[in-house]
């Protein structure tokens, strides 16, 4: 497959293999016309997990960070967060002990911080915070912890007429602000978690108030629930890279006609974190299972990819 | 404007008159290179209603009488709906005593015949029946109910590159079977009312549920919110007919920029239906007096629109 390494290869970031192979003979396939398999433009659904999928997810999801610095931001307007768990060991710097209270307790902090203001209000707050904050360890920009052979891959998919779609159990209006200048997806094409808005008139003027109220936790068996939701037709390729994301892979690989399902597993200490069925974070261990048994594609990031990073070797 | 009437004309339905002019200057503002309200192609989003803005709505909405027609083929197996109203009236044919419970009667019916089955198989219920049933006076099929001078500005709006979308009050899944068909607009740009679904496994095979559970009622102060968790962004147009729609309209209109809002004022007892201010379906009140004080564009179908329905002189 020497071909690869020409000038016209769409995916130069995907070393040669059978995985890159998988993802051009799948694309080849469904595209041409005339071809058993061929699957016409408006039915070309991908859909993409983002965390560990798109963008890196270690040390823990960059959301969390976003919370924990927002924490920090309100912390004079919540006096009583400075003996109240688990805002004050965030306060304290302390947060294993934060996240000690797991689910719930980055619920309650999420609520705290993600709700109460309008929607035009959060998205300048998120669109702030992405402009200065820095990983923890890299110290690059969260929207440069991206994986630059996925950005090849998405382009590559819509230069097929595919329409390319996140589906993340992050929050849906955390990911718009961004989506589209990072991925190239916009905006209607994201879905995510959310929490419920309510319309209100402001001396006349609309807005959309967040309201500290759960709607939607689009994770695991809701994953294909918010693709029915929004999309309202099967994936025929989907993208993930933990557990959470095997219900989307189950529903888009059950369809009829060509599909394809691919896991990224992370294999990289080095360059990136190495992790799986032992992971609190991105676990991977039951689709792990699921695609040695199904055939479907498994990306080892370390052998699979080079680089993992956009510029990761200036 | 003599030009409206050349070969060109891509509203060859819509009356040379201001109503025409003003969606024709405003796509030429918006799409002109330079313009001062240019506004880029990934912002371009149009937001339709669906009923009595894309298709009719009387005597009553068209999903209503789906629903009575599922009441109908299911009665076999509910002989406690003999006794029961509004279900028992259904059967008898008086569907005026059967919507005397007004949508608290039409909710229960809607999710009597609605849920219990899987997405998959809904749509097949759907498709099936809009392949035979016919509208009770027109005897057309209800896709042929729809707008002519719609379907052409759909098209404008699209070769001027906007997206499309439905915000309509009806329900999402019994749209989208059609809405790529009828109106160009495939099923991941349709917004309505829905009920919950559930993931599951049926001999290991994954289905989506449908639970007699309300999701979202797409309507009033709920299409902004509506609008906001499929796209992410606000319309820079959008499209109505009755107060329903006046929310959207709003939240369009306060965007900064260009904005377009237009309201389809049921005019022609003839060919179509006259109702605004007193009638119980697509009832047109507030919205037309602030359609008056802002300036927004109204369609008065009878001087506007020629033909109204596809084919109308056949």
């Amino acid at each position: 497959m020497t071909t690869f390494a020409s000038a016209q290869d769409p995916l130069p970031s995907w070393n040669d293999g059978k995985v890159k192979e998988s993802i051009v003979a799948f694309v080849e396939n469904v595209t041409k016309v005339g071809s058993a398999d061929f699957v016409p433009a408006n039915e070309r659904i991908a859909t993409f997990d983002n965390d560990g999928t798109l963008w890196a997810e270690q040390p823990m999801y960059f959301q969390a960070f976003f919370i924990f610095d927002r924490i920090k931001t309100l912390a004079p307007q919540h006096p009583e967060w400075k003996t109240k768990e688990p805002f004050s060991s965030v306060l304290n710097g302390d947060l294993k002990t934060a996240l000690a209270g797991g689910e719930h307790a980055l619920l309650e902090m999420a609520m705290a911080t993600h709700a109460g203001m309008t929607t035009e209000e959060f998205e300048a707050i998120v669109t702030d915070w992405l402009a200065t904050a820095t990983h923890p360890t890299t110290k690059r920009p969260y929207t440069e912890m991206v994986y630059q052979p996925m950005l090849e891959l998405l382009a590559y998919l819509r230069a097929n007429d595919f329409k390319t779609f996140i589906v993340s159990g992050g929050g849906i209006e955390f990911m718009r602000p961004w989506s589209e200048r990072v991925y190239g997806i916009p905006p209607e094409q994201v879905i995510g978690s959310s929490i419920k808005t309510k319309f209100e008139l402001r001396d006349g003027k609309p807005v959309l108030v967040r309201l500290p109220e759960l709607n939607f936790i689009d994770d695991k068996e809701d994953k294909p629930v918010g693709i029915n939701q929004h999309i309202g037709r099967r994936p025929i390729a989907a993208f993930g890279n933990s557990d959470g994301d095997l219900q989307m892979l189950q529903w888009t690989a059950a369809g009829s006609g060509p599909r394809f399902c691919l896991y990224v597993h992370h294999t990289d200490a080095e360059r990136e974190w190495a992790y799986d069925r032992e992971s609190k974070i991105g676990r991977l261990d039951k689709g792990l299972a699921e695609a040695a048994t199904k055939g479907w594609t498994v990306v080892d990031m370390k052998r699979d990819w080079t680089p993992i990073f956009p510029n990761e070797n200036e």
